[in-house]
This record gives C-alpha cells, structure tokens and sequence, in this order.
C-alpha cells in the first residue's frame, strides 16, 4: 500500500504511476488461443471433446456434453430456503433494473415528409461464460444472463468447465432461476470458439459475455467482430471517497471488498483527513487476518493499495477522473456535490451505507463493469449488449424530388456515378 | 452473378454459400501493424514521423503536422454554392437525426426507498479516421464527426493521410462544418496508434471510427479495449426486394450504386417475377458500360452479384435474416408487411422512391452500418458510441437493513467474507 499526500512534493509523478500501471497479467495466451480456435472452427466437435480431455481431464462422451434443464431445476430446489431467497430477491431487483433499460423505438415524419426511424430488436441467441472452481459466482450468471432474457434473447447458452466433471450447484440454480436454455460443460478458449463458430451439437451464437481467465478473455478478443462480445475484462478496482466522520472498519471492509477478489485488483482511498486515513490503515491490517481469502487480499492491498490525502474532497474528483474506476464509493452525508463532479465511472454508491458489495448482488444495477481506465469509454453490461438497431427510412416522390438533387451532387463529388444515377433516374426532371 | 430460384434442387447449397462467401481479403497484416503500433507506443511522435515518410511519402517537419482550422474554413468557403448548399443541407439532416438519439438519464427510488439509475455522459476526446485518395469521402466524415458532437464530444481530432502531401478539399469542408476540433496529416496503422496511445504533440483519444484499409482496420481492432472503437468493418453488401412493378433501371442502379464501391461488394436481388429478374439482368448490363466506376462494378457484380427468383417476397424475407445485410430496399408499394418480417438488418429503405444511396448522403440516418452478417449483432454509428452510461445506487439505513442479509448470505455462499463484512458491519443487528 502506498500513501501519497497531494502537498507532496512527488505527488503527480506517484500518482500518474498509479494512474498508468499496468495491472494485467502479461501470459503471451495470443498464439495458444489462435491454435485453439483454429481446431474448433475447422474441426468443430472432435476439437472441443479434445481440448475439453486435455484441459478440464474429462471425456465428454461419457460425463455427456450437457447438463439438462432438469438439472438445474433440481438443483435450485435443493438450495437451503434462506439461499434461495436471497437468489429470488436478487433476481428480481435485476429484472426490475434491467426492464428500464429497454429502449423505445423512433418512427416519425419530418418537415419534409421523410419517414424516419430505429428499430431495436433482440439478437437471436447470446452465450454466456461462465468460470468453473473458486471463480463460478451465480451472481455473475444472473448479471450476464437476465439482461439478455429482458432484451428478448430466444436462446441463452451458457458454457463452463467442469474440470475432473464437478460441477457448481449454486451456478446450476441460477441458471435455473434466469432462465439459461442450454448448458454446456465446455470452458476456455475452445467453450468461446464453440460458441462463435458453431461446433456440431453447439450451435453458434450472436454475443459472447461473461468472465474468464487469460485464455477466454483473449478468446473473446479474437472472435470480436464474428460476434459481438461484452467490454474486455481486466483486473478491477474500488475507488473510496470518505470524510473522517465514517467508521474506519466500515470503509477498511469496502476497501478488502475488491482486494479479496484477485492479487491484483485496486483499492484506493480518498480522504480530507489524515488522522482517519491513518486509522483505516490500521483496519485494514486488522481485518485482514480474520479473512478467509487473507492471503489475496494482503498480496493485493501491498501492491496496488493507496490511501491519498487531499485538502478537500472536492479536490479529489479530478483524480478520480483519471482513475475512471470501475467501482466508485461517496461516503459522505450529502454525496449529491461530489457526484455531480464525476465523468468516469463504471458505477457510484452514494452515502456511507452503500457498500459497494450491496450492487455486487441484490442493488439492481449490473456488476458487469469497465475495468481498467476503461469507463472514460464504456459502460456496464446492459440490455443493449443484447440487442441492435435497425434504421429506417422510407420516402415519397415529392420528398425524393426535394432531397435528391442534393445526393446527386454529392455522389458526384464523391466520384460514385451509380450512385448519383439510382437517384437522378427516380427524379420527376431527371436531372 | 449467380442466378438462383427457390425452387431449384440445390437452392439451399447455393443460398449457402452467398451467405457464407468470405469476401474479406485474408492479407497476413497482422504481424505488420504489431510491429507499427509498438513502434508508435515506444517511441511517439518520431515513429509516427517515420512510417509517414515511408507510406505516405512525406517529411512532417516540412509539410507540417496538422492542418489549421482555417484551412478547413477556406475549403468550405471555397465551394461552388451547389456543393455547398447540398453539404450544409446533409449536416443539417444528419444532426437532427442523431439528436433524437441522445439517451435520457434516469434517477428513481423503489418500492424499498432504494434509489436508483444510471448517468450518461460523453467521452472527453474522439478520434476520427478518413482515408486518403479516392475513398475519402466527405460523407463519411459528417457521418462519423456528426454524432460525436451531437453526444458532446470536446475535443474531435481527424486523422488522415496526405500522400506526397495532397489534401482532399472537399473533406476538409467537410470538417469544418461538422466542428472538426484538430486535423492530423499522419494515417495508416501509425495514425491509429497516435490516437490510441498518444505520440507526442497528438493526444489520445477515448474511442476511434472511421473506414480504412486492411491496415487500419487491423490496428483498430488491435487497439480496441485501449480505446473503444466502431464495429470491425467488412466488405459491404445491398439487398433488393422488389416486385414485378418496379422499373429495372431503377433497380440496376441500385444494385450498381453497391457494386461500384469495391469488387468485394455483394449485390443480390430478390424477386418473385422472373421476367423481371431477366430485364434487371440486362439493364445491367446495359448500365454498366456507361460508368466511371464501371470496372470496380462489373468485378463485384461479377463476382458477388446474385438475382433470386422466389415463390413471393414473404418467402424472401427468412432468406434475408439469414443474409442480415447491410443494406435493404423493399420495393414494393406497401413495404411495411414485409418490414414488419425484418430481424436483421442494418438499414432498411422503404418503397419503391426510396433508393438506398439517399440514406448514404443527406436523409439523417447514419451510413457506418454492420457489414458481413454483423446486423446479427451490430447496430449502425450512433451517438451511444461516443458516450457512457454510470450506474448508480443509494441506500438509506433502513434500506441496507432490508437488502444487506440476503448480500450477506450470497457473499458467504461465493467465498467472499470481506463483501459479507463490509455489508454486515452496516446491519443494525450486525449479523
């Protein structure tokens, strides 16, 4: 954990280290992956039992290819009632986000008697990836996979290893619960080639989503374009904003929230007073060791931690600009001014009794986020991630007649004769 | 050209292969344009000198780097008024258009006091691309500058490459009218790197769009993740449904005005008249000849053209989601039932006074659209490419009360004791 102090006099250069450094691991996966895909596009099934033998040491042939929506339904009705619940509620307040973001179609006339519009429609199947082991959280099937069943997505496909044939129940209920209609037990890179090219029994897909290693995160990369794939996923990071008037145990926790996650996510504090900044320090080494997950959470905050001293938390804002963090706290009383203050963030919990855990599983809004620097650019997972926009337009003879001369004097600019002649030839002067 | 009816034995192999055509050019650049990109990471502004004097032939030190805004404003002074008069009226069209695109934030609270919503807001810089020479069209330009202005982009920088230092007037009028912010003579992979990365005396930007070559194609899709960038682009395609009352030489314009934009193009008719499909054939043929572009046509036509007889236009429509082109005109008077059938496309053009070169110029609806299948999955430039979306939550006391357990729960069930921690320290009854 550093701690910088904004009257330092090494300050901007400390800070712009934080600011630029590079957190992602740096496995040169590129070419193992080319190969992969390669085999799965060329050789569909056969590749992926093989990959799926070689990696996840079982034989599809006889563990089966999928796990039936029977399954599923058994395992979320096995799950103890209070987990299931919470599952239930969770589920409910995503759906009920999610709905909002649906978006309204555009059909209009203008002044010149143009129509004129967008149509959104849902793509016609989505897959969703999901991590086998320690990493398979049914928090992120729900996150991943109701946005796409509110957008209207008719197929949902969900992939994932079963390494030595195990498989996450949790995973399994949610699945049930959002509504997945295939589940397939393949994952890396060959579970992402599957999906975008089509393998035998799996058919292909239109988006790819959801978390994964360095190889289906590159995976993902490499069918960009094939089909649509949600942002690329780096190491992630919570940014705290706090007054000396919090509980140093409560934000000390926020901070551990993401540190626990990986070795090399980022937990940053922001605060106006030194003595609190000193106070949380102290929380952090204090909790950690209760942590069930200490030893990430310790390697994670000695590496990227920091705690910044500024002279008013006003001031702070700039510098949370450039971070653009994926996660943002406000734990103030009033969190209304600072928030007014920022561009870039993935996503911002206003007041001191938001910990950023609570939009992790039950808020609503997606957890599925920029990571990175990443939200200077982009956005959370959302139902848009899940459908696309046809334009319209449709025009009559006066109202061709009116814009056509204009198009036919462009296209010959633009040195495009047929062009210009699909357009003089429907003119009443045939110009 | 390939004729087919739907009721030949082999209709479904042959329909196949139209939609499977790979018609991208397969050239190894990738390799290439790691190397540039590196070099323009490492190494700045001199690489960026230095690939500019071996592509494009000249020394930036003596044309000079940028081209000064009131270069571009005597470019616009400088046309005749018809071409004046017909760029003001397309930017007018195109900006009303987009603005209609702008999201609506949304701030609420729910039935559990939980409020709720998600901000949306420009990002800071935005890099366009315009080739060079004869594909540098000023369309393109409004098409891509537009938008970004109407989402409330600050800083809008142009790159493009002025071989042996020419510069296409007509684009840079183009940027002026549409609020260009910063022109950069520099192109190729190299000028993708500079906006990506930064070199020197050019900033970086947040998203890059815009068409290029082979090599810039690849450089964004090697960026994409740094930067946020438009949909990879292929080869583009037309597809006509049109009646037997349609006049063929309007219908061979149109199917002409795609094939004479590359010979990877993909023009396909379908209709239900057969003596139709016969006079379409011939007019052209007889058009042809009669173009500038007629070499570049009668290849792509050639080529990748196809006319397709079917039993009614209804039974077209399937064929045409599996196609998802580009471009789609129904020809026919009362285009809305066969409409109403579309799932994916990336612009449609309604009736029979609608040609599709209209939508490309001055009708409003963006001309960057999805190509080789990709309206599948892919929407056309909008206005949400060069914005974000900040989701947002807070929680009063009484509400993490009533959503903090089942985090609790789902926190413990995934393995994360901090998140668990960081929600049940806030509990009144600390659980």
């Amino acid at each position: 954990m550093i701690r910088l102090d904004t009257q330092d006099a090494g300050f901007a250069a400390a800070f712009g280290e934080l600011v630029d450094a590079r957190r992602e691991s740096d496995a040169d996966v590129a070419r193992d992956v080319q190969v992969i895909l390669r085999a799965v596009r060329d050789d569909g099934e056969a590749a992926v039992a093989a990959f799926t033998k070689q990696f996840d040491g079982h034989d599809l042939s006889e563990t089966g290819w999928r796990i039936e929506p029977a399954d599923c339904r058994a395992a979320y009705e096995a799950l103890e009632p209070e987990l299931r619940a919470a599952l239930d509620l969770a589920a409910a307040r995503i759906r009920a986000y999610h709905e909002k973001q649906k978006p309204t179609d555009s059909d209009y006339f203008d002044g010149q008697g143009v129509r004129l519009g967008a149509r959104w429609t849902a793509v016609d199947a989505a897959g969703i990836y999901v991590p086998g082991g320690r990493a398979a959280y049914p928090s992120s099937l729900l996150m991943n996979a109701i946005p796409a069943k509110v957008a209207g997505v008719e197929r949902l496909v969900m992939v994932t290893p079963t390494p030595k044939g195990e498989i996450n129940h949790l995973v399994l209920a949610a699945a049930h619960l959002a509504g997945v209609d295939e589940v397939w037990r393949v994952g890396g890179a060959q579970a992402i080639g599957a999906l975008a090219y089509g393998a035998g029994r799996i058919q292909r897909v239109d988006v790819v989503t959801g978390p994964g290693n360095a190889w289906v995160a590159e995976a993902k990369r490499q069918v960009y374009g094939m089909v649509g794939i949600d942002m690329v996923a780096g190491p992630s990071e919570i940014v705290v904003v706090a007054d000396g008037r919090n509980d140093p145990d409560w934000i000390a926790a926020d901070l551990l929230s993401q540190a626990e996650h990986d070795t090399v996510t980022q937990s940053i504090l922001f605060t106006d007073d030194a003595d609190f900044a000193e106070r949380v320090a102290e929380a952090v080494d204090r909790q950690i060791p209760e942590l069930a997950t200490a030893s990430v959470a310790r390697t994670a905050w000695d590496a990227n931690g920091a705690i910044i001293v500024v002279d008013s938390l006003e001031a702070a804002m700039p510098l949370v600009d450039r971070l653009a963090p994926e996660h943002l706290e406000l734990a103030v009383d009033d969190p209304q001014g600072l928030f007014d203050r920022v561009r870039h963030a993935g996503s911002v919990f206003l007041g001191r009794h938001t910990p950023e855990a609570i939009g992790d599983y039950v808020a609503g809004p997606n957890h599925v986020l920029p990571t990175g620097r990443r939200a200077r650019f982009a956005s959370g997972l959302s139902v848009l991630d899940f459908m696309k926009r046809t334009s319209f337009l449709g025009l009559t003879e006066t109202a061709l007649n009116e814009l056509g001369p204009a198009t036919v004097a462009l296209a010959h600019a633009e040195g495009l004769p047929a062009h210009a002649k699909s357009v003089a030839l429907r003119l009443r002067l045939n110009r």
